[in-house]
């Protein structure tokens, strides 16, 4: 069953290598994205190359919407967008990935139907489909080196719907079962070692006794500390005492 | 050679197939990268698949930096970031890919050295490689299906680095080899179609006949022209008329 997120479909047209069917399944799903057509894949359909790559997504293979004419493929559409390298002399909007899922984001909350293109492996679309395209997306690839097969084509599309219109956290920390230590605690711990470094001859010259007791304590408080970190540096310092103490 | 463009080293750990290798060049050259390090090739170094799979961007394999352990491969790094599913119980920033590379390109642009890390294919970093980042790498991808292999993720994070630092051009539009018209070509138009229309006995009845003529000369404004779209606008209207008078 697909799932009910509205979204663009994504149409391979006329591809070739089933592998490249099943890796682009896979680049969608991994993005959440399940509505694939296919035009006129060049092996048939169903494929079995393409369902042993597309492996965990093989359910889009399954679902996907099979036409034997491109114009079939995006004839429910509003607005297509087709994936190229070069415009090739047509008048037509040029878009990032960026802003070709802002749009395509924008339109499907308003209820239009978008669909992406993806021309075949080596030649890509041609220009009459191009032609029947709204815009373009072109990937902002190096110049001198534009390499990108299919189903990477279809992965960056893809994030950038996510990144469009999922809920990225840019930044959190991890702290694992623990919890952020309190001033408190980061006060107690740069007691202990203050106190145990004194009485280990630490803080010498005297003269210069006050600024490392600042220093140091200025360390505990830039290091983030968690609970954790503060039971085991109270714990490192018990231990060397210990040792001291065994005299061995 | 390599380019002189600041950038992040890219480090593959312990990478197993030599084909992952050279897709992995492929994709970081993508985006203009090319300072790949190598940490314990599985299969050796130099491989001859990763050669073939890696063709246009052969360069970076050759002059990739090859290490025995880790330690090494980051040794002259002020900042490193490690690519990764899941934290794994480390306290420890986890930023998206967008973050990490807006923090890598300030950092770079600093004068520092940063590095991304990347696991096996199978197994990923370990936690004691992970241990030693600076912060994490987590792609938001389909809780329910996360399956990007090694050359995917450095692809999404090599364009990242490109979105960061690349002046990429969001929309423009590709007028091929002609302008856009004018306004007074677009009147000019707008005369031709309404002049001969009205003697074709087009705008009828003649009740409706205003609201009509304003709804056409809308719709040649609404339509973006270039002026060969001008030209051609022309030429279908006069060539109506010749047949007409040609009679057949």
């Amino acid at each position: 069953m697909p799932t009910d997120q509205p979204q663009p479909a994504f149409v391979l047209v006329r591809p070739q290598m089933g592998e490249n069917i099943g890796a682009a399944a896979r680049a969608m799903w991994n993005f959440g994205l399940d509505r694939m057509r296919l035009v006129a894949p060049r092996d048939g359909w169903p494929n079995e190359k393409a369902s042993a790559m597309a492996s965990g997504a093989g359910r889009l293979l399954d679902e996907a919407q099979l036409c034997d004419a491109f114009p079939d493929s995006v004839a429910d559409c509003t607005y297509v967008l087709a994936t190229t390298a070069r415009p090739r002399g047509l008048t037509k909007p040029v878009l990032s990935p960026e802003r070709a899922m802002r749009i395509a984001a924008e339109k499907i909350a308003a209820g239009e139907k978008v669909a992406v293109i993806f021309g075949p492996e080596r030649a890509g679309l041609e220009n009459e489909e191009i032609a029947r395209a709204n815009a373009i997306i072109s990937v902002p690839v190096n110049p001198g080196f534009a390499s990108l097969n299919l189903a990477q084509c279809v992965l960056l599309v893809a994030y950038e719907w996510m990144r469009q219109t999922g809920e990225v956290v840019h930044e959190e920390i991890a702290t694992g079962r623990t919890g952020w230590a309190v001033a408190a605690e980061i006060d107690a711990l740069a007691d202990h070692y203050e106190e145990t470094l004194d009485r280990a001859g630490f803080f010498f010259p005297e003269t210069k006794a006050d600024s490392m007791k600042v220093n140091l304590r200025n360390l505990w408080s830039r290091m983030a500390l968690t609970q954790a970190d503060v039971r085991m540096l109270h714990g490192i310092l018990r231990q060397m005492v210990r040792w001291k103490q065994r005299g061995d």
